[in-house]
């Protein structure tokens, strides 16, 4: 009998959905020409990058000149961090991110911090949320640029982006939001939000990896990361990932289409979930805003386990998850996000995060439901902390 | 009757091979997992990826780990520029290029310059060769980088790399060429030229678009371009273009394997085209060095004709060519490189380019040669120079 395969890893990828792949064939078979051509072979390939353009721009409530193509979602938060900071130098030198960032803000910040800038990085609370008021006592005289995540990807939290998009546009100040890990999963509109750019990476939301996209409010000056041609109107060289951008476009227009259901149907799925870990197991924190989360989120701390280990073992059962974000989670370390949140470091270590996708089951719940348990017990029976713990006679 | 179709812009984007598309295929269906998770579904991306690295290694003679993949030539122009540049400035800040570059690498190189570094451009002879010597003469004590290309896109002409590199390891600078052009095409060690870092992208030697490499040799530093996770060994973070970089490693294979094969075929094809173009049309330049070419490449300048003109009307016919780089072929300006090389502005505005492919016939060439000549004809009716110039009676 083969063993049941149940993938809850949607945070660090979703599959291609087959309508996206058979959009994206043709651009690899006989509509394979360079876009910039100005012979008939550029033709298709260049309808279909701006017919991609504009299935991205309506997602998120943008136009389509404000759509930037890149090679995912690290990239379109380099190009917004360093971009717009190199480009509004001449103002000021200072940032603000959130704790809680994905590393490509993280790291980015820092590497401006090497180029002469200064940055400040506002707390989050238990929950993982920015209070909006942090970022006004965090903006000074001299901030060009606030980056504040729009939902985390480890932990589920939506962040208040329009109460943070109020105080940026009192201070003058450019607002932006890496939408990676919710857009195409919840609403996303760059107007509501208030934001001057906005992240995003197809393959959060049933698209190819390698293609992203940035959003940059029709005005904004940016320095471009890709010097050469005149590609994505010379703020982003290089030849087009064509297939890959129709493929995010496709994806963008199911995502846009599907969305109310494809929510409803995951919430009502990742609440039984978020109930029964915690039912089941003892000593079970539940991370990430109980409510404004992801639709398709679970994220626990399990105490007095590796979260490794744990993954490994619902690995040999054929589940796939994780214990983290996904471009760090070969570097075996603990998450900057859960410290941010409080946890301390040995919590933190047991961390585990179900990214449920649109056609997560109840029945495959009910698998991980009935395999979890004895690994944790298994696991727990190994642990020193948690003998230590059983002793001194507060076990559950 | 359908009319005939000649594809002749290889040059600008060669086509996906079969088996190459083939091979990516499972990566957008089951495969479709994040090569940096730890559960099983990140087990075969990350082996397309491994065994990608080994293949483009092997066609370029370096070793796998010295292999970054990037979302283009592009991409891999300005990782090497900015990326070499900005983690050698304790050294010095004065770069070399030549005044044929791709603007990927022009264009880095300005951006530099409003980093604070400076930069000498080196000039060519009217092939477009660079001369060795004036390398020398250029690099200064500051000088830390040179980045000379292995053979210009525009004109087909291949630069005596392995004579720079003997002044570069002399002078102690580093070497980075730009081998988009060439890699796959002709032979390309890294070793034998002595270079420390070279651009290739796999759109070039029939891979897929939105897939580049930078091979950098061992123990170099570089500063990232892309922040964030440990991806690529932490010199470009970002969610990999899974399936672009497998296909990029079969095309890599697929070329080292046919290489003289597709070279001889090629090369017989392009002479014959380069020896009828002047024979049948007056006024005609063959632009580039006669023998020190890629295999592929016929490139012409015929004279009182704009070039567009001619390459929307031999569109018509069904034939696409180009006039110039891709990467800038919708800005409508005279080629910097035949600018560089000495022709007048008058005549390099009538610019056209062959980038034949591997399975481009004589037949093909044959209707070529067949349109080609009324075309001219024709434009040159209408041209005022063509006039002028015949009524001085001087006409050919």
């Amino acid at each position: 009998m083969e063993m049941k395969k149940v993938y809850l890893d949607n945070t660090a990828t979703t599959p291609v959905l087959p309508e996206v792949r058979y959009t994206m064939l043709p651009y690899l078979t006989d509509s394979f020409g360079n876009p910039s051509c100005l012979h008939e072979w550029g033709d298709i390939p260049r309808d279909g990058i701006e017919a991609a353009r504009g299935q991205v721009a309506e997602l998120i409530g943008g136009s389509q000149e404000e759509i930037i193509f890149t090679g995912n979602g690290t990239e379109s938060n380099n190009f917004a961090l360093k971009g717009l900071a190199m480009a509004q130098q001449k103002k000021g030198k200072h940032i603000v991110v959130s704790a809680i960032e994905h590393f490509s803000v993280l790291n980015s910040a820092k590497t401006l911090e090497k180029w002469g800038f200064e940055y400040t990085t506002v707390p989050v609370d238990k929950d993982g949320i920015v209070n909006p008021e942090d970022v006004r006592k965090a903006i000074r005289d001299d901030t060009i640029l606030v980056s504040i995540m729009h939902a985390n990807g480890e932990v589920g939290t939506i962040e208040p982006i329009k109460e943070i998009a109020k105080i940026t546009k009192e201070k003058g100040v450019l607002f932006h939001t890496d939408a990676v890990a919710s857009t195409g999963n919840i609403p996303v509109n760059v107007k509501e939000m208030g934001v001057d750019a906005l992240s995003l990476a197809a393959n959060m939301f049933y698209g190819p990896k390698g293609v992203g996209a940035l959003w940059l409010k029709k005005g904004t000056r940016i320095m471009p990361l890709l010097d050469g041609g005149i590609q994505e109107g010379g703020r982003r060289a290089g030849t087009e990932n064509v297939a890959g951008i129709v493929g995010m476009g496709k994806a963008a227009e199911l995502a846009r289409q599907e969305m109310v259901t494809r929510r409803t149907k995951m919430m009502q799925v990742r609440d039984y979930l978020l109930k029964e870990v915690p039912a089941r197991i003892s000593h079970v924190i539940v991370t990430g805003h109980p409510q404004n989360r992801l639709p398709g989120h679970a994220s626990f701390c399990i105490e007095f386990i590796e979260g490794e280990s744990m993954l490994m073992l619902l690995n040999a059962k054929g589940v796939g998850v994780t214990s983290g974000s996904a471009c760090t989670s070969r570097a075996l370390q603990a998450s900057h996000v859960l410290l941010a949140m409080g946890l301390p470091h040995e919590i933190a270590q047991g961390s585990l995060l179900f990214g449920l996708g649109i056609d997560t089951t109840k029945q495959d719940i009910d698998y991980v439901l009935e395999v979890l348990p004895p690994i944790v017990e298994r696991l727990r029976q190994m642990s020193p902390l948690y003998s230590k713990f059983i002793k001194l006679g507060t076990g559950g």
